[in-house]
This record gives C-alpha cells, structure tokens and sequence, in this order.
C-alpha cells in the first residue's frame, strides 16, 4: 500500500494567509513569476511580476512540511476549534449497530483503518450546526476561513470585495450557501458553497461491486483534490463501504458526500422491499459518526410522480430515485425519506451533516428535460428546504441531467422559485446524448452555463460516464473540465478578483514565458508535455503552431517597438 | 505513401437520397438499429427500430462502391452540373506566374499531384456565384443538395421542416447563407453555412516551417471528414504550399478554406515589407484556379486601428492581422486588401470563391474582449460585405477569439448590427485563458452559445492550441468537441429533426442494445473502446458504473412492469 502521498505544483509554494478574527491559517497555492525582459536602448530590462495565489484543494499533502501518512491519516485542522465552542461531547462508544459490528469483526482487521477516533456529537439541547450559529449572529473560524479562503488575490492587487466574514454568516443564515462541515470530520479544510462565491465542482469516485479497491479509491480521492476537486462524493455500492470510507474521510482534506441509501440497500443484499427506515437512519448514524459532510437524500421523489414518469423515454436515471421509487411501488407506500424527514433532521444536526436533496427524477435524455415528473419533485424539494432549515441544517438542491441549452435557465428559474434561494448543486447538464466517450464535454457546456445562471456547485462527469467507472487519467479529465467550467462561470459572474489569473497567465503567454504560462494553468503537466511534443527540443520565442515567421505576438512586439507604442507589459 | 484511405462507421451505410428538382443524390449515412427486445407474457417480443439518418462528412471515402486512390483524386461530383450551366469556359493555361513557375520546376515532380486539371473560369461578362444565380431566382443542384441534406430524417420522421431549395436560395440571394462552391473544387459535396441551417465546424490543418508532410496533412484532412469536420482551412506556412494544397483539394470531399496572405508572404521570403499587391494578387489567382473555396482575407483592420490596440494585455493574435498591421506600419499606407478590395471581388467572384473577412484584432485574451479595436474593425466589415454583395462575392464574417461569457451574446448583437445578416463566423470563443492543453473545451463552451445566438459556423480549437501543432488525435478531438458545440446548438435553435439522433440513441440506452449507443455515437470507437474497458469482457444489462444492484434504468424497468406502467419504447 502506498502511504505517502504527496502533491506539488511547479514553481509553487504552500502558503498561510492568517485570518484578523480567530487567526485562522488559510491555506493557499503561491504561483512565483519570471520577470517581464524587455529591451530598451539595447539593454535588457528586467520587470518583476507579482505572484499569483490559486485555490488550492489540495490539503497538507502539498505543504512540504507536513509527513504524509494515509495509516494515520492528515492533521485535524477544525479538532480545537469545535471543542473550544464547548457544545459536543465525545461519546465513549458508536451509536451505530453496523458500526459496531464491523468494529467487532476481527477478519476486517487486515482492511481496516488503523486509528479509531471515537465520534463526536452535540450536547443534548445543543445546536451545532453553521447556520445556528450564523443564525444567532456569531461568526465561526469557519466562516473566516472561507472568507479569506475566496479572496486569495484580491488585498495583494486592490481588487475591491464584497466577501467578508460577515457577509459569510449573513449568507449561511439566509441558507443561501453551505459549509459542509461535519464535526466528525475535523481533517476538512473549509469551503463554502453559495451563489455568492466561487463556483464549486464535486468529484464523485467509488467502487462498485465490479471494481476498485480501498487503494485505488484513497488515491483517486487525493488526485481529484490534486486537480482541484472542491468536495468529493464516494457513491461505493460495493464490499467493505465502511472501510473504504473511513480511510477516505481521514485522508480527505474536502467534504465528502454519500447516498447513504447505496449503503443501507447492501445490508440488506439489494432486495429493495427489504428496506427500512430502521437499517436506513442506522446507516445515516453510522456515516454521521464517520465524519460526512453532506448527504443525498432523496425525499422529495413522492408516489405520486412516479406516474408523471410513464412518457418518458428513459424513465428514472437516479439510482436513488429508481430505488425509493421502487420501493414505494413494492410497499404501495410514501417515500420514507419524506415521511421521516424530520427525523432525519434531526440525526444531521447533531452532528452538523448537510443535507443535498437529492433530484431522483432529473431527466436521462433530451427528450425527458423539464418534463412535468422533473418540475413536480423540485417542488417538493423546496417544501423540505423549509422543513431542514427549521432544524438549522444546511441545505443543497440538486439538479439534473440532460438538458438542451434553451432550457437551462428555466431549470435555474423554477429552482429559485421554489427553494427559497438554497444552493443549487448541479450534474452537468448534458447537453446532448449524442456523445458517449465526450460526456465531460457535453456536460462542460451545459455546467459553465448554469453556474453562470446562479448554481453553486457542478458535479463533474467523466469521460467515461454512461460506459464505465472512471479510473485516475478521467477522474483528471473530469475535474479539469469542470474546473474550467466553473472559472468560466466566476469570470461571468464577475467574482473579485477572478481574472487575476487569467490575466497573469495571457500576459506570460505574450511574453513568452513559456514556464509561467504552464505553472498558471489549470493542468501544468498537460500544458508542458504538449508543449515539449511539438518543440522537439528547441527553445524559442515562438511558438510550434505558428513557425518562426509568422508568430502574431512576436509581429505585435515588433511593430509597437517600431511605432513606439506603448508595450502591454506596464499591466 | 498511402493512397487507399478508406473511411468507415459500424452498422452505417452509404445512401443517396435523390432531389426531385435536378436529380441530384444527396449522401447520407444510414445507421440501422437492433430490435426492442421486451418480455410479455414470458415471450419475447421485438419490435423493430427505424434506422437513422447521420449528417455524413466523409465523401466518396465511406462508399465501398468507389476505389479510392488520392493519387487521382475524387470523383468530380459537381463538374457536369458546372459545365451545364454554360457560362464558366475551361483555360489552356493557368493564369497565375507563380503557378506556372511551379509546374515548370522539374525539381518538384516527385512531390507533384500526378493529375493536371486545367482551371475553369467565368466567361467574360458572366457572374457565375451561387449568389448571382439566387438572385436570379435560379434554384441550382447546389441549393437543391443542401436542401435535402439538412433534412436527413425528416420525410421519414414526419418532422416538418421549413428548409426547402427555394428556402435555400432566399437565403443565399439575401446574404444570409453561403455554398462555398468554387467551380474548381467539384469534389467537393455542397453544404451551406447559414444561421438557419445546422451549425457547420471548420477544421484547420496545414503544416509550419517546423513541422509535417504532405502525407501527414491529406490523412489529417481525411481523419477531419470522417470525424464530421464540415470545411476544413489548409493554414500550411512551409514549404511546398503549393503542391500540398493540391493534394488536399483533389482529395477533399468537403469545401476548403485558405489564409492566402500566408502563402504571399512566404514568397518574399516573411519579408513583410517585401509584399506587393501583385504578389498577392497572383497568389489569388493560383488559389482560385486550385479550387479553394473561401478565403480568409483581413482587409476590415485599418491603420487608425492599430492605435486602439496599445492597451492590450495580447496584443495582435491573428497571425494575418498581425501581418498587415506590420506592413501597414512599415509602409505608413492604408490596408492593401482594403484598398484593393472591389479588384479582389472582381477575382473572387471569376471562380465563385467566397470571401471570409478575417477579424485581425480578434482578442488574444479575457482581458481584451470586446475592446473598442476588435469592435472598430467589425464596423468595417459590414461596411465591405456591402461591397462584396455587390459583386455577388459570397460572404462569411470572421469573429473570436478569447471572451467570457457574459461577452458572448455581444458579440453576435454588434455582428448582426453592423453585417447585414451574413453568416458569423467564430474562432470558440475560449471562455477562459488558463486552460492550454485543454482549450478545446474552454472554446466548445463558447462556442456552443454563441451558436445558438445565431453563429452559422465555429471554428475548432485542438488540446494543442497555443502549444503546438495538433497531430491526427488532436484533430479528432477537436472535431468531435465542436460537433458536439454544434449539436447542443442545433439542438438549441430547434433544428428541424436534430433531437432525433438523441433519441435514438437514448432509447438505445434504455433498452441496454449498446452496440446501438456506441453506432449512433459521434464517436462509435472510443465509446465502444470505453466500454469494453469497464466491462472486463462480461455481457450484461447494467453497466460498470453502477453494478447489477444499481442500474437505475434496470430497475425502472423492472417497475413499470411491476406497475403495468406503459413503456417508453413507442416512442
């Protein structure tokens, strides 16, 4: 087993920018820069650039000073704070069955997560969730954090902002964002999803019973947050979902999302009618106590839109929602998310888990977009967003699927409509089913546009999507489209300070220096490697598209020169 | 070298649907379906799919009934239809010096294309472009040919469509569509490029000083058509320009585009300052008379324009613009393609070539979008489509570039503003600047909106952009990134028949026939090659992604038969 990971990033260096309020360190990536060259009277003039501080996902396993070792598994960041606002306690034993059993079992030993930290809960009475305190006009170290954490260049470059920790909790409290910050998940650097900030992505990665070992999935959970991965979703349907999962919470500096339901239809050997709300809140106790952030719950797919469905040309593509949905059809019952809901809440606020009301009937094609069965759920959604926020928990709306580009901004529309302004959490959209292989690209189009309408989180899709589990080169593939995706949306939106990069990386690229522009993309190895492919080893002040003679930038510099125009490089 | 290209498709074939006006046979692609296989009543059932008619790129290569040998070329297609017309004549001589020169050079034989086809040219004081004939009320076998190719399925579907050939010739007679057909390129199948037709893509090859042979560039040309690309631009800037181009358009099934003031320059050796109008001019008339269909001239930047570009962060990134910016700098006189503007016209319009007026201030950058320069120069090629329309040039308006994406829709608002109605046509836009290896897909999300606003063609963008040369795989995966923009834009625009591939290929989904998903793919191989990945060589009726106890669309099925819900399949 591999056991130490580490990530780094050309010509880039960890560093903390430490918070006014409760002196939180937040961690950032600092890209240096190459001087401007210039000649001027036939002498070289050197010009410095500015570093550039980048979003950095990527946890202690980029700070050189941090020993990586996934057996004991990454530095409890948030562990001080919760036990300083002196609300939980930690409990002596889990208060899952399963949980139990699985301790108990001695043959799990050998796949087993070294470390046991004993779970942490609210103090009966209490309330410990982010939007109670924000509720109640405090501001956690959490809500600096992420309040520093969204400005990474904007004091350095004056860019004026409206992202202040105050405005964190105002936004926490009207529900309008979310941080996902589970108390047993201490490990997780904050971050914060809202309309109002940095669009977010999510990874998903898993096994299913065909594929994946633990090794593979703490790997490709380390390199989705390499990438840049801003939370990450482990939908395991397979063996050992406990084990897996435990290694990957201790060894995740994101938020980790599940569906709990994949976990609960295992113990009970995936007969669906033998479903019950007792094996399903022991599964949402068992994961509370695990340490995850946010769960997909789907409660709002009622028995009455499974009728709505019949016109459609591929029924129900959630698995959740064809499993609930199942399960009513089998029991002549309602969905027994909805019924528990409160419940439900209640488990989740003890331990500050959100909760993604999860869309079982987001359409599967083009032809089943914005259908009646899509639009009747969403509604229902928001009713639950009310009944949630009524116990403090946090909440995010998720949405579809496949959707034509017309009609995207009613899917953010009807939303806002209906759910009260909670977060939108988003799988792509595809646009058009004609590209299995491509469905990165297809979904891209469809993400970038509805993150610009509003959404706060995009779930990526991988290449591999509708064919095949994605390994480690499409977990890659996946989150670099959607990073690219949700920048294009921050530059829309106009969010402070967004361009900083772009500018920085499109001055390098007129100055060619090659290396900065690397270094500032979003994938530096992709860029270099093609890059080197087409040099054949020379260096030059041209580029290999273009040839020697015919290179516009160099044009350009040659010809403001002879006219004495004013260089760009003063930007 | 290899002579004997053959493109083929999995469960496709060639067919020819036949005009009723003038006879012409319109190539399709036919894909044919696997049965619905459904239980009832514990007996299978099948009920049989309508085949689906694709948007077929490949030409003569995709026939098996035609040998193809790219020593002889293809098949001259429109050259009786051409001849019939009575008003071009066939010369005994080229009438371009350099062309002569050319032939004369021994030296060249062995790269030399081994058939001479002597050009046709319009007979004195006849106008031979399709925009003539238009507004003559002339209805010709070209317009007739797109007509029923934009109409693949729509008989047979029952879909109404508006796109008749007298729809066809209103909107070429009005400008707001162009057949690139010059009458020396009658390999070429006609295609239409008009806001109210499918979105087009071009695909750029061509090789540098650096780099590529004559066989590399005609199997790229061949790899862009199979992969659906609708024109292809030979951007070569080496050597051998000449004898290159001649191989791509002998071997060409689709229209070719050139940047002619690339070849100019390389015969005055890039000595920018050493370019003439008669150098230009002749190699006009080489190209012409070769059978390029359109050219690429940047005659809209003017002098007073360069000032407007001091404050860029990029500069001039048209590698034409940044030309004739130089030159004009250097000479201290006015844009020699705009002086000469109504002459190149009178040339143009000899052979039917259209114009396509390069934008050489387009942005190099977020930080330049929609600047006063680009939009100055915009202006200006309104003002010289009026010209072009005078002398029934057809025309194409060249736009960005790098903007983000609430700049996007500004863009086609100030193209329609000032370019009466004639087709736009876009580089992406990259929506983003800090994604090089990936640009493909910053640009395939502009691009996909900025066609549904109404652009008739987009220009692709490979992984390579900014890095180098794309090779044959870059090429197919800027290809298939554009088809896809394209398609989620038709899809958009309400194309007539466009959602009925989609369908297709989703109900093929739902009813697990996957061989039917990965045929009606836009790219069958590497969703078959993805599968076969996941699938560790197992038959199944779920897929690797979810496993057998998850698939959504599995259980789905296996409700609506629990609840007698009736199917999806009549669809």
């Amino acid at each position: 087993m591999k056991t130490d990971y580490k990530i780094s990033y050309p010509s880039s260096r960890k560093v903390y920018v430490q918070g006014g309020m409760h002196g939180v360190k937040v961690a950032m990536r600092e890209v240096s820069l190459l001087d401007t060259v210039r000649i001027e009277d036939g002498k070289k003039v050197h010009e410095p650039n500015a570093p550039v501080m980048v979003y950095d996902t990527s946890g202690p396993y980029s700070d050189e000073n941090v020993t990586i070792d996934i057996r004991n598994g990454l530095p409890r960041l948030r562990e001080e704070w919760i036990a300083k606002r002196g609300d939980t306690e930690v409990l002596d034993a889990f208060s899952s069955d399963f949980c139990n059993r699985r301790l108990a079992d001695k043959s799990l030993d050998a796949i087993r997560f070294p470390v046991t930290n004993m779970p942490r809960r609210a103090k009966a009475g209490r309330c410990i969730t982010q939007m109670y305190y924000a509720r109640q006009g405090v501001i956690t170290p959490e809500m600096e954090y992420v309040a520093v954490r969204e400005n990474m260049n904007n004091e350095k470059m004056g860019i004026p902002t409206y992202i202040t920790p105050e405005f964190v909790r105002e936004e926490i409290a009207a529900g309008r964002a979310m941080i996902p910050a589970n108390v047993n998940h201490p490990e997780a650097e904050p971050m914060i999803i809202g309309s109002r900030f940095l669009v977010k992505i999510n990874t998903n990665i898993g096994n299913s019973a065909l594929s994946s070992g633990i090794d593979e999935e703490v790997e490709k959970a380390v390199w989705s947050c390499k990438w840049g991965g801003d939370t990450l979703m482990d939908l395991s349907t397979g063996d050992n979902i406990h084990e897996t999962r435990e290694w990957i919470i201790r060894n995740c500096p994101v938020p980790v999302g599940t569906v709990p339901l994949y976990q609960a239809l295992e113990k009970v050997d995936g007969n669906i009618a033998d479903l019950t709300w007792e094996i399903y809140r022991d599964t949402l106790i068992e994961q509370c106590e695990q340490g995850v952030d946010y769960f997909t719950i789907h409660a709002g797919l009622l028995r009455s839109h499974i009728e709505l469905t019949k016109g459609r040309l591929t029924g129900i593509v959630s698995r959740g929602g064809s499993i609930i949905a199942n399960w009513m059809t089998q029991h002549g019952t309602e969905n027994l998310f909805y019924t528990h809901f409160e419940e439900i809440c209640e488990i989740l606020a003890r331990y500050d888990v959100g909760v993604s009301l999860g869309d079982g009937l987001r359409p599967g094609s083009i032809y089943d977009a914005n259908d009646a069965a899509q639009f009747a759920e969403l509604s229902v959604l928001g009713e639950l967003t009310e009944l949630a926020w009524k116990h403090n928990v946090q909440v995010l709306i998720e949405g579809p699927g496949h959707v034509p580009m017309q009609k995207i901004k009613p899917n953010m529309d009807e939303q806002l409509k209906h759910c009260h302004g909670a977060p939108f959490y988003t799988l792509g959209p595809l646009t058009t089913d004609i590209a299995p292989g491509y469905d990165h690209i297809t979904s891209a189009i469809g993400a970038a546009q509805i993150a610009w309408y509003g959404t706060a989180m995009i779930c990526y899709v991988t290449p591999k999507e509708h064919l095949a589990l994605p390994d480690r080169e499409d977990v890659r593939a996946g989150v670099v489209a959607y990073k690219i995706a949700a920048h294009a949306a921050d530059l829309a939106k106009g969010h402070p300070g967004a361009q900083v990069r772009d500018n920085a990386l499109s001055k390098a690229r007129f100055d060619f220096r090659w290396k900065d522009q690397f270094n500032l993309a979003l994938d530096p190895e992709k860029a270099l490697e093609y890059y080197q492919i087409g040099r054949l080893g020379q260096e030059s002040d041209h580029c290999t598209m273009c040839g020697p003679h015919f290179c516009a930038m160099k044009l350009t510099k040659e010809m403001h020169e002879c006219a004495n125009v004013k260089d760009a490089d003063a930007l």
